[in-house]
């Protein structure tokens, strides 16, 4: 059982690798790419695994997660660093709203952004290896926003390969 | 490119069940039971798909994440209720603390409990189809913490099948 489950999982990570880097995978669905780094929103990154789950406080008041493609659920889970180029890391956010079942639990509202981080270190050199994309409804923030992603990850995660998420066990 | 993807991960889906329903699986790996329902924590439960994230307040204080096996997932994607038998949806909580990388954000901390529900009506027909599994440690609570699951999701949930979490789109 073991072993069957090791060969599927193994062709769903590849195929997630295929689906992922492919060209022409998904981009009618998931609009325009970032400015600057030319980043798209990846075609099936809601399936991907969890990596942690994350609160920000006000003012964006926000529940988040922070999904990986199998490239970055592998690095994390065998603690490779720095995170080897096919890595993709996705972070959705959304609004934080007391949940209307459960007074003391909150639960996600509107659907605010999705933050995506690639790894390829030829093409994103002057930062860290990586490309950033934030979206909002779909759509690319702009420029100025995205001037501001190295900057603030350069200054406060340089020992982990400039990602703030840890892997949540 | 689509067909290839879609093919993959209906087989990943199908090993998903097969691997979460053989009866040797990972019991080892998982320790015992839960009291009343005999309810184990599945293998591979940490791989599984993300149906939300949530936070609790104090005095538990912790952030969440529910993950949902391959039939949870279809199942809130075509939105099926009741769930169908072979269910499975695993609540992981931490302890909610704040991020030593960036004020704004907490993050989790240690793990507190691993929930776990599975449909089987034919198993379960007094608890609305489902058992419960509360695991501290990978170790089941007791008989008398199994014993309110039901009566709070049963009071507060009846109409979309005693499950709290809604799919975070």
């Amino acid at each position: 059982m073991k072993l069957i489950a090791a060969t599927v999982l193994a062709a769903a990570a590849a195929a997630s690798v295929l689906i992922t880097s492919s060209p022409d995978s998904g981009r009618a669905e998931v609009g325009d790419a970032s400015p600057i780094f030319g980043v798209h929103i990846p075609t099936g990154y809601r399936q991907w695994e969890l990596i942690a789950p994350a609160q920000e406080a006000e003012p964006l008041n926000e529940l988040r997660a922070v999904l990986g493609n199998a490239v970055a659920i592998k690095a994390y889970r065998d603690q490779i660093l720095p995170f080897p180029d096919g890595t993709i890391l996705a972070k959705l956010a959304w609004k934080h709203i007391q949940s209307p079942d459960f007074e003391p639990a909150s639960i996600p509202g509107a659907a605010t952004t999705v933050q995506i981080m690639v790894k390829d270190s030829k093409k994103y050199p002057a930062t860290g290896g990586w490309g950033f994309g934030r979206f909002i409804d779909g759509k690319p923030a702009d420029e100025a926003q995205h001037k501001t992603c190295f900057a603030c990850h350069e200054a406060r995660l340089k020992a982990r390969d400039y990602v703030f998420t840890r892997y949540a066990r």
